[in-house]
C-alpha cells in the first residue's frame, strides 16, 4: 500500500471509529438512563472525551488524525498540508463517519442504517456550531505551532468533551461526524433537514478559528 | 498587531470561552438534569476541568493564560512579570468575563444579559473563596517557581474541577468571572450584592497564596 | 526468583487487580445507585478507566503488563516477545482475573464465588466484542511501534472507558478478564454459557487488530 | 525557616488540603445529591482524584508528599528518607488531616468538629482496606523505583478515584485521614469505635504493598 493510500485509510478508519463512539455512547445512555438527558450527555461526553483522546493517538503519525473536513481544510490553508491530500481525506472523512454510524447500530441491534428525525436547527444552535468549531480550530493549531502537537490528542477529547456542554447543540464541529449522525435516529442523531445549517455554521467557525491562528500564532 | 497588544487580546478572548464554559456548561446541566443539583454541579465540574485545560493550553505561550486579576498579580508581585502588563490585563480580563456571559446566554437562546439574583453572601462562603483562591495560587506558582509550568494547564483543570466540590462557594476564585457571571441569571450567575465580598475574599486567599509560595518556593 | 518468574507474577497479581477493579466497581455501583443503570456503568467506566492506567503503570516494566491473552498473543505475532512467555502469560491472566473476582466478592461481604447468571450472547454483542478488541490492539500496538509506548497505560484506561459505552457489549475485549467475570453473579458477571463466544470473538477482533497494525504500522 | 522544617510544614499544609478535598467534597456531594448514594461517591471520587493530582503536584519537590505515614514509613523502610523525618512528618500529617476536616465543616456552615457516628467495621472492609493499602503503595514505589515519579500525581489520584469504587470501604488507605475523617459527622465521616480497625488493616496493607515492591522492583 502506498503511503499516500494509507493516510487516506487512515483518516476513513479513525473516522468510523469517531462516529461509532459518538453515535455508539449516545445509544448506550439513552438505553440505559431513560429518565435524565443530562446523565445521557454527561455519559456520551465523557465516553467521547475518553475515546477520541485514544483515536487521535492512533493515528496521528499515519494521516495526522484529522476525521474532520474543517480541519484538514485548515491544516492546508495554513500551509502544512497539500491541498491534494484535503481532496482526498475529505471524501474519506465522510464515508468513514457514516460507516461510523452503520457499526453503532449494528453493535446496538438496530437497523443499519435510520435517518434520523431530531430537528436542531436554530440560530442559538448556529451560534454555538460556530463558537465550537472555532475553538477546536483554535485547541489544534495553537498547539501545532508552537511546538506542542503531541498534546494534542489529549487537548481535542477534553476540548469536546466540555464543549458538548458548553455549547447548546453539543458541539458536532464537524462536517463530517454531521453527516454520519444522520443515519442513526437515536440520541446523536440530527435531521437530514438540519445538517446543511449546522455544516455552514461549522465552515464559518472554520474561518474564525483560521483568522484567530492567524493572530496569536503568526 | 503588536506583541503587548497580542497578549492582551489573548487575556481577553481566554477569558471569554473561559466565561462562556463556566456559564455556558452550567445553563445546560440545568436545563437537562432539572432535579439533581449535584448532577447539575457534576456536569458543570466536569466540563469546566476539561474545558479550563484546553483554553489554558491555546493562550499559555501568547499571555501566559490567566484569565483572572488574582494570578497576574501574584505574577507581577513575584517579579515575574511587570505591572504594566496587569494594568492592561485585568480590564482585558473582566471585559472578556462579561462577554463571554453573553455569548453563553445567547447560545442558549436566552436574553443577551440578565442579572443574576442568586445570592451566595454567607461567612462559609467567603472562607471557601478564601482557601479554594489560595489553593489556586499555589498550584500555579508552585509548578511555575519548580520548572514544571508545561503542567499548568492540566493542574489547574484538575485543581478547578475538584475545588467546585470541596468548597462551599463551588470555587470562583477569580475576581473577572465574578463580574462575568453577575450578566447571566441561570447555574452559575450571582447576584451583583454579593460580588463584591467574593472578590475581596479572593483578594484575600491571594494574599495568602503569595504568603505560602514564598514560604514554599523561596 | 528469576526474571521470568517475577514477569509470569506481575501478569498474575496485576491481572488480579484488574478483575478486582472491574468486578469490585460494578458491585459497588449496583449497590449504591440500585435506580439506574446508566449511573452505575457510569460509575464502573469511570473506575476502571482511572484504575487501568494505575495498574499499567505499576506492572509495564516488569511484564508488559498486558493481563490480556489477546494482547500477550499479538505481542509475540509482531515478534515483540517469545512465544514461550504467552504460554506462561495466558494461564497466569486466567488464574488472576478468578483469584481477583473471587478478592472483588470477599471485599463486599458476598460468597468466595458465585457464577453468574447473566445472559449477554447475541449477535450484536459478538460484533461490538470483535470491534471493542480489534480498537484494543490497534490502540497498544500503534502506540508501542511508534515509539510512544509510555503512553499506553493512560490511552488503554481511556479506551476501555469509553468503550463500556460506545460498545454494546460494555467490551470485555479480554479472555482472561471474561473466565475471570463468570465467578462473580453481580454487575460485571457473564453466564458460562456465554462466555465461548465471547472468547471466539475477542479472537477474531485480535486478528482485526493485528492485520490492521500491520497496515498501518507496518 | 529551615528546610526541615520547610518539609514538615508542607506534609501539614497538604495533609490539611487533602482532608478538606475529602471531606468537603463529601459534605456537598451529600447535600447536592441527597437521594442518590452512588451519585455522591461519584461526585466524591471525581473530586478526589482531580484533587489530590493538584495537591501532590504542590508539595511533591517540598517534601515529597505523603499526607500519609504508611507512604513514610515504607520511603525510610526502603530506604528512600530518614527515619527522622517519618518521626516529624506523621504527626503534621494527622495534624494536618484533623485542621482539613474542621476546615471542611466550617466552609459548609457546619460546627468546627463533629465525631463520626458511622460505623464501619466489618471484616470485609478490613480486607478491602488491606487491598487499597497495598495498591497504593504499590502504585507509589513503582514509579519511584523505575524513575517514573514524576508521573505518581497523575498515578495515586486515579488510583484513588478508583479505589473509592472498587474497594467496599471506599478506600481510606491513610491512617492520617482515617483519623481526621472522625471529626466530621458526614458523608465521609468515620466513628471513632472503626478507627483502630482500619488503622491496623492499613499498617498490615502497607506491609504487604512493602514485600510486593521488593519482590517486582528489587
Amino acid at each position: 500500500m502506498s503511503e499516500f493510500a494509507r493516510r487516506v485509510s487512515a483518516e476513513f478508519l479513525g473516522s468510523l471509529l469517531l462516529a461509532a463512539l459518538v453515535v455508539g455512547s449516545g445509544i448506550a445512555a439513552q438505553q440505559l438512563s431513560p429518565s435524565d438527558v443530562g446523565l445521557q450527555l454527561l455519559q456520551n461526553a465523557l465516553a467521547t472525551a475518553l475515546g477520541l483522546f485514544a483515536i487521535i493517538l492512533i493515528f496521528a503519525p499515519v494521516s495526522g488524525a484529522h476525521f474532520n473536513p474543517v480541519v484538514s481544510l485548515v491544516d492546508a490553508a495554513l500551509g502544512h498540508r497539500a491541498w491534494r491530500d484535503v481532496a482526498a481525506y475529505v471524501p474519506a472523512q465522510i464515508l468513514g463517519c457514516i460507516s461510523g454510524a452503520v457499526v453503532a447500530n449494528l453493535m446496538f441491534g438496530l437497523p443499519a442504517a435510520s435517518i434520523s428525525a431530531t430537528e436542531r436547527l436554530t440560530a442559538p444552535h448556529l451560534l454555538a456550531e460556530v463558537v465550537a468549531t472555532a475553538g477546536l480550530v483554535l485547541v489544534i493549531f495553537a498547539l501545532v505551532r508552537s511546538g506542542r502537537g503531541h498534546l494534542a490528542p489529549a487537548a481535542v477529547g477534553a476540548y469536546i468533551g466540555a464543549a458538548y456542554f458548553f455549547t447548546s447543540s453539543t458541539s458536532f464541529a464537524n462536517p463530517a461526524i454531521t453527516i454520519g449522525r444522520m443515519f442513526s435516529d437515536t440520541f446523536a442523531g440530527i435531521a437530514p433537514s438540519a445538517a446543511p445549517g449546522y455544516i455552514a455554521a461549522q465552515l464559518a467557525g472554520g474561518l474564525l478559528g483560521f483568522a484567530l491562528v492567524r493572530l496569536f500564532y503568526p
